[in-house]
Parts: C-alpha cells; structure tokens; sequence
C-alpha cells in the first residue's frame, strides 16, 4: 500500500499531522536531525521535503528542533500545515514529497523542542480530591481553599524532560514514616506516574504584561502527552513548605509527537460548570469552548489500567496560561506547561497508582502480578485519542518509559 | 591613572577579576556583546584581547555569553583566570590589553548567562524561623520537621531572570486576606525583596548520577548577588499545597558580574554546627569549608536598612548542589540556584523587609519615609563584599532594580 493510502480510521492520517524530530535510525547526530511530520506509520522529513519543492518553510522545519517553527506564530503555524496537508493529499505533490517518507520503525524519534521553563498544573478535581482525601483525612474538605479560584501550578525541571521511550532511573532520596525517628535514604519505595496533557508554547511575551485568555491559540501551537512522574515517599517528607521537588525533578517523560491546536477543532468542549464566581481574567463564561475532549488510557506492561476523561478538567489550558501570566510573567518559545494529573470521577478513570490503589491499600491486580507502585522494569504507557471531523480520531503521539533500578 | 593601577583596598582588583558580558554603551546587539572582566572602574573586553594575545581562549571569550566558558569546565576556569591574571598584572601584557579597557560608565552590562534551570533554596536557619513565627504563630516549631534534615529547595522560573538594573514592574494577582468572603484581584500591595546569593552551574552531569558533596568546584563556576523579588500577599493566598508560583515568578534579579570560586578561597568558613547528624550524602563534617564570608548589605534608595552576613547559613552551596542531584537530576551549564535569604540573628541583619518589619507591623523609618513593603520608585540594592588574599576584599558586583507600577 502506497504510503499516502493511510488506512480508514487510522487516527494518524492526514486530519492529524503532529510534529516530531526524527533521525535515521542510529543517528542521533544533532546535524541529522530535521522536522518530522507523522502519516500513518511513516515519517515525513518535512525539512527534506520543503527544500525539495523550494517551499518558504523549508528555514522552518529544515531544523534539529520545532523552536523556529513554534516561533514563527500562530498564521505560519497554519500556513505551514496547509502547505503539509497538500503535500500528503493533493497526487501532483504526493509525488514530490514520497521520497522524504521513511516508515516510521526505521527512524530515531527526539525531544522535539527545547523546553525553555517547565510548569505543572494541579487542574483536575477529582485528583485533587482524591489527593486531599489520602492525605489529609482529617481536614474539613480535602480541596485547598484557593483551589476553585486560581489553577494551582509550580515550577519543574525544564533539564529532565525528556522524550517517549527513555529510560527512567529509580529516583534515590530521603524519605520518612510519620512513626520514624529521622528520615531514611535509599531508591524510592513509591514510584508512581500521572497521566498529564502537556500544552507547548511558541510565541513568546514580554515581560510586565498578561496574556489573556482569548490569546491562548496565539501563544499555545499545540499539546503533547505528559507522564510527570512521582516518587511519594520522596514528595511527601519534603514538600511542606515550598512544594515538590526532588519527588518529581528526576524525569518527565513527553511524546514525541507535538499535536497542533488546528488538529482538535472538532474536540474542543466546555469545562465543568464553575462551582464560585472567578475573577474577570480567568472568567471564561464568555469564551470560546475551552477544554478538549480527549480520552487517554494509562497501560502498565501492555495492560490498560485507567481511562482519564480530559475533559473533567476544571482549569482550561486557557486559564492556566493567563494565570501564569498575569503577574507579568514572560513567556518564551518552548515554554511547556502540563495540565496535571487527569482522573475522572470513575475509580477506573484515575490518573496516578496513588489513587488507583489508594495509596496502596488497594494493589492493582495485572496479569503479571499485583502492583501498588511501579516497580523495576515495568513499562509505562500512556495514549490519547480525540474527536476529528467527520468522525475521525486524532491520535497523539504515545509516551512510554521503562523504570530501571537506581544506579 | 593608567586603568591597571586600581587603588590599594580596591574590591575589585586583580586578585577579583569576576566576569561579565557587556556592549558598548547605546548596543544591546547581540553581535556586539562580549565577555568582560571587571578590573576596578574598567571593564576588560577578554574576547577581544584574547584574540589580539592569539590566545586559546579566545573562543570560550569572544562569546556573548558566559556559557562557553561555563561549560569548559574546572581546569579551563582555572587556566582562563590565571591567563587573564597575567594579562592585567605583567607589564608586557598590560600594553598589549590596554586598548581593550573601557571604562564601566561607558559600557551596557547583559544577563552574564543563559539560564538553564534556576531553583530556590531556604537555608538561612534565621530567616525560616522568622517566617515560620510570622505565618505559622500556633504552630509548636517554627522550623517544619524536615528543615534541618535536607535543604528545602524549589524550582523558579528561569524565564524572568534578569540582570542589575533592570526595572521591575508590580506584580499583580490574587490575594484574600483569611476574612474575606473571596479573592480580590490587583496589583501587590506587599511586595517585597530577598537578599540572596546565586550559585552558577558549569559543568552538566548525566540523567541516573548525583553529584557528591567533594564535586562541589567542578561543577559550580562561580556566584552572584540575586534578589529574589516577592509578592507576600500573592504568595500567601497560593503557595498551599504546591509552593510559590507567581508571587515569586514575575522577576528575579542577579548581579551582572560572577565572582569565580577561585576568587573567594579566603572567604571559605565552615557552616554552622549541625543540630542533627545528616544523612552521609549532605555530612560534610570531614569535607573542606562549605560557607563562605559573604558580607552583604541591602539599601533602599540609597539608604542601608540590612546587612545579612552570609557565613551563617545552615545549609552549604555544596549540600544544595548534593540535594539536588541525589535523586538523579541532571545538571546543565546555566543552571542557576538560590541560597534563599540570608538572615542573620540580629534585627539589623535580615534579608527581607517581611522579617524587617515582621510582616508589616514595624514600618522601617528611612530618611524618605516610612517602609513596610516596597513602593512604586524604590530602589533597592544589594552589594557584598568578602575577605580576600592578604587582608584586601573581594567586592560582588551589585544587583539593583528600581520597581515601577504595574502597566
């Protein structure tokens, strides 16, 4: 079958094109690296591909990395994909473009971008609750008092993101039992993932101004799926006062296909009614749809264990942008920020083994044995399907990490 | 006076020599910028000389960063200094660079480096006994439990890390004091300063590995005066559970020279004695010094309202270094991290105007004025010296910022 003749209902066909960097397999050489625009189970060599047809987006994707395309802005990002749509569908292009195809198995995927600063959101209800509940049992409601009126976030480490398919070394750290008398040291007993949707940004802002919320689709160029993971134990001794840190900066895994927003048109929905009035900059009444409905499945070894809804969330993307900026913050191309751990209100749709075990009172029974935490050579996957037109699916891309032990 | 004969007492003389990246005065171009070396009211264009001496470093210093430098590692910091050395202390030299002098007043100084990750740290013992009897007053121990068995760390945003002079802007945000119905929304009305030292990474390490106490110097080059600008009534209402975001995250300032660790081994001290035996990664009992004799002062228009003494802090640069990598971070070149406020016991030595007019009920009375938090116009300036060789000091350059409404 010809390349282009993507199979019907195949949620990687010309409706999607997400964006990756790719290499020959074997190569991970910086220089042989260019944008890759995925079709079915090949890979497009988009740089190769503009060069060829003398395209004026060849400075844009002949590139190691998509930092020049997502600082290109909002009308290049559609431009281009139009351009690419024409290439993969229109038969007089399709000739031209056919030798930059490479299948998909016979390529190195990357990070595709430098992450510029990491932030993770904490927007989902339901995980925030069950959190609450796990680990405040005794408080009068397991929500925070602020968190129906502002989309918590913090700051992550920007330097261990890192694309689908690596290895994540068991973090080492300290830990305690409220019942031990000084904190212990070793490989984390409690290793967990969240099931996150990571929102990429591409043009930047000044410094001392706000970007609203109806700028979010001239700033944010697409989404990504996030696996931020978490060890517990390390979390839970060092988090009070300043927040997470060493529980959670040692990896976060990203797919390595980037979705663009123009992809998900079709699976754009209304987030949850709002429980309280919200302040006019997060005020979102009036907007445009802001959530997307996309249904993730968490497998661990191949076994689906969870189906997070997305479109739960009660923060919108939209929100959380305006938030992280209203005090003046800058952003810059490669800005990442993840929507935090998604679980519906299911038992089935949590995002994280905290709550699907409740920490871990409750093992997960998997064909291969029980699980409360992930273990060592454990796989880890996570994937993501959304509404397209005419009732397509839109797949992302998938982020998978194998757990190997402490060095 | 010939520029090389700088005054005897001089803190910034030859036995300084910290580095900077600079312009000639009206270019910001980055074509135009250049690393610099401070010697007394001069600045040496090292690149340019480098290149007229044929010297080999001419490529880690005709650069418009400091990064290349930064990533050449330990043996070349050392070599580069000791080149540089000669090149202002040996007569033939001396002529030979002189036309590569120009005077500081004529120069634009530049964000020395790119910044990778930027993480915050608490570990002034002062400093988080004053803030936990502020905000915590019921609570039986003004420090949390963990506090003196690992550093408390969190990441920033590295984004908005800017250079000495640079004006910020007032933040705005949520804030609701605990007998509001709900959140107001506006510009900060408690906006407030923290007199910090940063620490600058060189050398990366791998994803899997932690850096050990001993690796200190090989992979921090240098350090810098920051000020880490916060907005307390932001902070407040947001920092439960996940930490400070944006009142932290609208700026950060840094000084726009980096002292290297080799100009400050007469400023090494040990640190405090330790209230508990720590874990063997952080016990630095058997380990050289980790403090350092950092005399800071912190002025408001001029007037000084602070002079926090650095060599009292609980936790070294070393231990942060240790903490944050023992669960396997990564490190990169640019990685800037905090040491939090420097507060030392007395009223007169805190590092932040929340502990110097315990948050707000003792204005400070400064020949303009009373104080509580920082107004719209104030300037505020930290600078800092150290012992150096033979009696004579080691000046830090200043970090300064004037703070302007919010647009």
């Amino acid at each position: 079958m010809p390349p282009f003749d993507v199979p019907e209902g195949d949620p990687f066909g010309p409706h999607n094109l997400p964006y990756g960097v790719f290499s020959p397999a074997g190569s991970g050489e910086q220089a042989d690296r260019s944008v890759g625009v995925r079709l079915g189970d090949h890979v497009l060599d988009a740089g190769a591909a503009a060069r060829a047809l003398g395209s004026p987006y060849a400075s844009l994707l002949a590139r190691p990395t998509l930092n020049a395309l997502l600082a290109a802005g909002r009308t290049a990002w559609s431009d281009v994909r139009r351009a690419i749509t024409a290439w993969v569908t229109v038969p007089a292009h399709q000739e031209a473009v056919a030798p930059f195809l490479h299948p998909l198995s016979s390529v190195t995927l990357h990070l595709p971008f430098e992450v510029a600063d990491y932030v993770d959101f904490y927007a989902s209800e339901n995980h925030a609750r069950n959190v609450g509940q796990i680990f405040r049992p005794d408080a009068p409601d397991p929500l925070t008092p602020n968190w129906k009126h502002l989309p918590i976030g913090y700051h992550g480490r920007s330097g261990t993101v890192v694309v689908s398919g690596t290895e994540v070394v068991r973090p080492s750290g300290q830990r305690k039992a409220p019942t031990d008398a000084a904190p212990v040291f070793g490989p984390s007993v409690r290793l967990d993932i969240e099931a996150e949707v990571g929102f990429v940004v591409g043009t930047p802002s000044p410094m001392g101004r706000s970007v609203g919320l109806g700028d979010f689709r001239d700033h944010v160029f697409g989404l990504c799926l996030l696996n931020d993971w978490s060890a517990r134990d390390i979390q839970a001794w060092e988090y009070v006062p300043l927040g997470p840190f060493l529980g959670k900066s040692f990896a976060t895994s990203v797919s390595a296909w980037i979705t663009p927003l123009d992809a998900l048109e079709d699976a754009r929905v209304a987030p949850p009614a709002r429980t309280y009035p919200l302040l006019p900059y997060l005020d979102d009444a009036d907007e445009e749809p802001g959530g997307y409905d996309l249904r993730i499945s968490v497998r661990i070894n191949g076994h689906t264990v969870s189906e997070p809804p997305f479109s739960t969330m009660y923060w919108t993307a939209a929100q959380q942008l305006a938030h992280m900026t209203v005090n003046g913050a800058s952003l810059r191309t490669g800005d990442l920020y993840g929507s935090g751990t998604v679980s519906g209100p299911q038992e089935n749709q949590r995002g994280s083994l905290l709550e699907l075990t409740w920490n871990g009172r409750d093992a997960l029974e998997l064909p291969d044995g029980k699980r409360t935490f992930v273990e060592d050579g454990d796989v880890v996957t996570l994937t993501a399907w959304a509404p397209g037109p005419d009732g397509t699916r839109v797949g992302l891309g998938e982020v998978t990490g194998r757990v190997v032990p402490t060095v």
